[in-house]
């Protein structure tokens, strides 16, 4: 088996590291990251620049290549261009802190293994819930035992899923939940400063809002001490809503 | 009514003109956008620099600011910190090229109206399916009677409206389809190029591969000459999947 890891934190992160020295018992692994944080890119790709891809290689732990783009940027030119084979499998992080609910829209850590499920290779995303202290350990293990079952089973077309393990010691974690997307949000609020010419900036600040409170959900799932386990896919069509919509004589507008 | 604009394109771009020459026949409009091309960046937010927002005046035709940021950050700040109220409706576009299937998922242009939907306002994207000689005049048209509709009927929570118009003349529009995003995806590929110094870079390239040939699909309407108008969501949810993996056993794997 060979697995593609990429992240969105960087090539040098140690979430990252956690990950592949576990992916690496089950596995061959190739790393393909961007070549610094690059967290809150969504689905970005680069097309007005071009791309670079440096050999990257961690001592007696991974040779890989460093890239100046985002991570989807990353994961399409590992597939398309760098790697000699087609990898089995996507493993994107371990990010630096959780993807629930509505940061799922902004998460490179997610973008990474979306952009492998759009390249129809199963993909994982996961992510440790803390941005203190971080021990990846568990978070790492888990994520392999995980892939082991996703090589085997396989994911459907177009679905990859998005795991969030709690920020906890391996004896506190409850259990394993399959959870859906919370629909929690931020609530955003820009801090504004001046410079020192006296101009005015802003910096985009705030706090996630926690409206969702079902257990089902993966926001609500770690915070009771369970890891998340939530399958998601790119079919962005509100079935519903098309239903609905046949009704406003549309045609009209023409 | 207050509408605010924005796009991907950026605050100078011909289709942002179209398109709010229209809409002040309907509403008063705020223009905040980036201030330069944004295109493809997903659903990218900035956390990690500050923005600025500059006053731009277009002589005669609107007042705004244009941002240093992605167009998820123009909405934000413009929803929480640079408008007076709060807009009645976000319109995002009109996008140069078209924003189908697979595309949603890159799409600056959709993620403006996707943040508007995210913070409780109901959205639109507009889109022309064209590089070339773009006349922006029939699709900010039906952009206006579309944004008068929703402004009445309103929109779900959650629920913005993705609408591609075909690029033809007003008399060759066939008509007005209600369509769901289309599962065709591109077929990536990288020009491989050396720079003066010799060292490897790379362009992504490719041309979008349309396997959905379903006429109910954004990508056939519009090839067909339809206005297309799909219901699109950020539930991102697989929820058949969610059924199977209650059959994996993941608590196993603890």
């Amino acid at each position: 088996m060979h697995i593609l890891v990429s992240n969105d934190d960087g090539i040098d992160a140690s979430g990252l590291y956690a990950l592949v020295r576990e992916l690496k018992d089950i596995a061959e692994v190739t790393v393909v990251a961007p070549d610094r944080q690059q967290s809150a890119v969504g689905h970005a790709i680069t097309m007005n620049y071009p791309l670079r891809a440096i050999p990257f290689r961690k001592e007696n732990q991974f040779f890989g290549y460093a890239v100046d783009g985002t991570p989807a940027d990353a994961v399409k030119l590992a597939v398309k261009f760098l790697m000699k084979g087609r990898p089995d499998l996507v493993v994107s992080g371990i990010n630096h802190g959780s993807n629930t609910a509505i940061n799922i829209m902004y998460s490179g850590t997610v973008s990474a293994a979306t952009e492998g499920t759009i390249l129809g290779i199963p993909s994982i995303a996961v992510s440790l819930t803390t941005y203190e202290h971080p021990d990846f350990r568990y978070a790492a293990k888990f994520a392999a035992r995980l892939a082991r079952v996703v090589a085997e089973r396989g994911l459907p077309s177009g679905t990859l899923l998005n795991v969030n393990v709690p920020a906890v010691s391996e004896g506190e974690i409850r259990g394993v939940r399959i959870t859906r997307q919370g629909r929690s949000s931020w609530e955003d609020t820009f801090d504004v400063r001046r410079d020192p010419a006296n101009r005015e900036y802003f910096w985009l600040t705030g706090h996630m809002s926690i409206t969702d409170t079902d257990p089902e959900t993966d926001q609500i799932a770690i915070q009771q001490g369970y890891v998340s386990i939530s399958p998601i896919h790119y079919d962005l069509t509100d079935r519903k809503m098309l239903e609905e919509l046949k009704s406003w004589s549309v045609e009209r507008l023409r």
